[in-house]
C-alpha cells in the first residue's frame, strides 16, 4: 500500500483515525470470495500472451487489425487526439461521430443512429429512456445482462418471456394494463447460437402496439451477410422495430449504438442518462468503427468466410453448427470447462470458457470463434489440439446441440 | 429510410405486416418532445467547429493532444489494433490494461485498481457489486447521475444525505438496520466546484463501520497537485475508503476505474456486471490514460497552471474562484444560458451550458474551463468576449458564489 503523500499540504481537518484491517465490508468480501471458491466459480483475470492462437475473441471478422481500420484510427488520433474531451451534449460531438452514425445507418438500413461508449451503455440507455411505470418491458429469458440491467434501471414493470416463445410474448403483451410496451430480444444469441424469430415477434408487437427492441451485438457482421438479422428478414426501418449494437465485436473497435427513428434518437439525446452523463466515444474508436462498418457493408464475402470457418469448426469437433460466430461445446461442470481451457492455454490456444452466471441455462461451455480472416491451416492445427483435450474430459450432461 | 436488402435470402417466415406511421410509442415520444420544448429544455447535438476556442472541455490539462500521450496511443494501436476484442475475463485483458492499473495506483496511492470502459460504468459497477438488501447506500444529494443510477441498480436501500452534511450522514448511518453501509460522495463537485469534507466523512464512516466511496472524476488532475483530493487529505490507502475516477477528463482518454483494496478488486472482477459483460477498454485509450497518469504524477506544475488559469477566469469575470477546474457563472434562466452560449459560439468560443436536470439545484450556469496548457493571451481575448456577452444578459437570481 502506498503511503499517503508526504508533500501534500496539511489539511485543516481533524486527525484521521488509524485504519483497521477489517470491518463488516472486509468480512463480507471474504465470505463472498469463499462461496465462489467452493462453487468453483471464482474468476481471475489472465493476460493474453503475445504468442497465442486466439479462438475466444469477438473480433469476428478480424477487423481490429485490418490495415484500413488501423489507418482510420491513426488519422483520427492525429486530427483529434486521444479523447473527445467532453460529453456529446457539451463540446464532445465531433464530425467523426456524425460520420459514424451515418455509416451505421447505411450498414443496418436504419433511419437514425446514436453512438454510446459501449454496447452495455447503449442497452441501458435506450431502456431507461423508454421505460416508465406505464411501459411494460417483456424481456426474453436469454437476454444479455445489459438488457436485464437496463430494464431494471428503467423503473418499468418487467416480465420475462420464455426463450424465443412468441406465443408467450403475445400473451404477456395482450394482458398488460400498461399503455405502452417494449419487447426486448437479441437477434443472435451467443451462447446457443440461435436466431430470434424476429418476423413473428415483429408481427405480435405490431398487433399489440409494442416496440420490438433487437440487440444485434452478435448479429452485425454475422447475419444478413454482415448487415444483421433485422436487415436480413426485411425489418430494417420498420417504425416499431429498434436496434442496438456494439462497435467492439465484428466492428473491432469500442462502443455501442442505438438505431431507429429520428424521434427515438431525439428522445435518447435528451433523456438517456448513460449518454448524457458520459464522455463522447474516443475519436480512434469512432473512426475505426466507421471504417469497419463500411468494409462490412461493401465486402459481404468477409461474413461468408466467417461461416465457412464456423462450419469447419463444427465438423471437426462433431457439434451442430450454430448460426452464429461462436460455436459452443458443452462441458459437464464449470471445473472441467476451466481445466480444459487451462490445458489449451498451455498449448498456446485461447478458447472462451462460459460458466454461470454468464450462461442462461447453467451449462458450462467452451466457446470457439474462428475469425473470418484466419488461415485455415492455423485453424486446423488448433482444432486438432482441441480434440485431444476434449477427449480427456468427462462427457457433457446434455447432448451436443 | 434505406430499403431492406433485396439480396437477402427469403426467410421462411410469415409476411411482415405493413408498418404504421404512428403508434402509442410515437405519440408518447412526440408528447415528451413537446414538453421539453415548452420548458425550454430541449437539447440538440452540435458538432464542435474546427476553429474554436474550447472552454467547455473536461480535458483539464490539455493532455488529449499532448505529443507523449498521442505517441503512446499510436504505439498501442500498432501493437494491438483498434479493439481489445473480448471482455476482460475472456481474452480481452492485455498487458497494457495491467500497466494502466498499476500506474493509476501509483498516481492515487491506492493498493489496487480495475479499469472500466467509462467512468459511468465504474460507478455503476462498484455500486452494483457492493450493494444488496443488507447494505445501506447513503448518497450525497449532489452525487453524479452515474452514482445515482448505480445505487438504483444495486437493489440496496438508498438514503439521500443533504449535500456535504456530515452530521446528516452520521445520523443516517447510526440509525440504519442494515449490517453494511456505503457513503457515496464526489471529492470535487463540478457544478459548484466545492470539495467534499472527506476527512470528516471518513471519520464518521470509520465510527459507523461504513465504506466511504469517493468519485474523483473532477479531483484527479485538479486536487492534490493532480493526485486527487483523497490523496491530498491523507486518506489514500485507508481500508474503508475506495475511489472511482474517469480516464476521460484530466487524463484525456476514455474509460474509468475503481481503486481500493485487493479484496475489493477481486470482488469486482467476479461480480461487477458492467465490467463482466463489457468489452475491455480499447488499447489506445488504455495506453493514453497510462501515459497521462504518469505525466500528472511526475509534473505537478501542470495542475498548478490549471489553477492559475482558473484564478484568471474568476478575477476577469468577477466570480468567486471555485476550487475546481470548472468555473461557473449562474444565469437567470435556461433560455438565457442557451442564448449566451449561442452568442459566444457565433464568436468562436465554446463554453459549457448547464441546465436542469444536469444541475442539482435547478440553477442554469455557463461553465468555463481553461485547460492548464492554454496560452494566456488566447484566454484573455476569449474572456473579453465573454464579458461582453454576459453584460447583455439578465442578472443571476442568486449572487455569484
Amino acid at each position: 500500500m502506498a503511503a499517503p503523500g508526504d508533500d501534500a499540504p496539511v489539511p485543516e481537518h481533524p486527525a484521521v483515525p488509524a485504519p483497521t484491517a477489517a470491518g463488516p465490508l472486509d468480512d463480507w468480501l471474504r465470505d463472498r470470495r469463499q462461496r465462489r471458491e467452493e462453487a468453483g466459480l471464482r474468476r481471475r483475470l489472465r493476460t493474453l500472451p503475445g504468442a497465442c492462437v486466439d479462438l475466444a475473441s469477438n473480433d469476428y471478422l478480424g477487423l481490429s487489425r485490418d490495415p484500413r481500420v488501423v489507418a482510420a484510427a491513426r488519422e483520427a488520433l492525429d486530427a483529434h487526439g486521444t479523447g473527445s474531451r467532453a460529453s456529446r451534449l457539451v463540446t464532445g460531438t465531433l464530425g467523426i461521430h456524425e460520420v459514424l452514425e451515418r455509416e451505421l445507418c447505411e450498414l443496418t438500413g436504419q433511419p437514425a443512429a446514436l453512438a454510446f461508449s459501449s454496447g452495455y451503455a447503449a442497452n441501458t440507455g435506450v431502456l431507461t429512456a423508454l421505460g416508465d411505470a406505464d411501459t411494460l418491458i417483456v424481456s426474453d429469458a436469454h437476454a444479455h445482462a445489459s438488457l436485464v440491467d437496463g430494464a431494471r434501471l428503467s423503473r418499468s414493470p418487467v416480465r420475462i418471456a420464455r426463450h424465443s416463445d412468441v406465443a408467450h410474448v403475445g400473451r404477456l403483451l395482450a394482458k398488460r394494463s400498461e399503455e405502452r410496451a417494449a419487447v426486448v430480444v437479441e437477434s443472435v444469441y451467443s451462447v446457443w447460437g440461435d436466431h430470434a424469430p424476429l418476423v413473428e415477434l415483429a408481427a405480435v408487437c405490431r398487433t399489440e402496439n409494442a416496440l420490438l427492441l433487437v440487440d444485434e451485438a452478435h448479429g452485425i457482421g454475422v447475419a444478413g451477410r454482415g448487415r444483421g438479422l433485422v436487415h436480413e428478414v426485411g425489418l430494417a426501418g420498420a417504425p416499431h422495430v429498434a436496434v442496438t449494437m456494439t462497435l467492439s465485436k465484428a466492428l473491432g473497435a469500442q462502443g455501442g449504438a442505438v438505431l431507429g427513428s429520428e424521434a427515438l434518437r431525439e428522445h435518447l439525446v435528451n433523456t438517456a442518462r448513460p449518454f448524457i452523463f458520459d464522455t463522447a466515444l474516443a475519436p480512434t474508436s469512432a473512426a475505426a468503427a466507421t471504417e469497419a462498418a463500411q468494409i462490412i457493408r461493401t465486402t459481404p464475402e468477409l461474413t461468408d468466410r466467417l461461416h465457412e470457418r464456423a462450419r469447419f469448426v463444427a465438423e471437426t469437433l462433431d457439434i451442430a453448427q450454430a448460426r452464429a460466430a461462436v460455436q459452443s461445446v458443452p462441458v459437464a461442470t464449470p471445473e472441467a470447462a476451466v481445466r480444459a481451457a487451462e490445458q489449451l492455454r498451455a498449448r498456446g490456444i485461447a478458447v472462451g470458457c462460459f460458466r454461470p452466471p454468464s450462461v442462461p441455462d447453467g451449462i458450462s461451455r467452451l466457446r470457439i470463434t474462428a475469425p473470418g480472416n484466419m488461415e485455415l491451416q492455423e485453424l486446423s492445427d488448433a482444432l486438432t489440439r482441441i480434440r485431444e483435450v476434449l477427449a480427456g474430459l468427462p462427457g457433457p450432461e446434455l447432448p451436443a446441440r
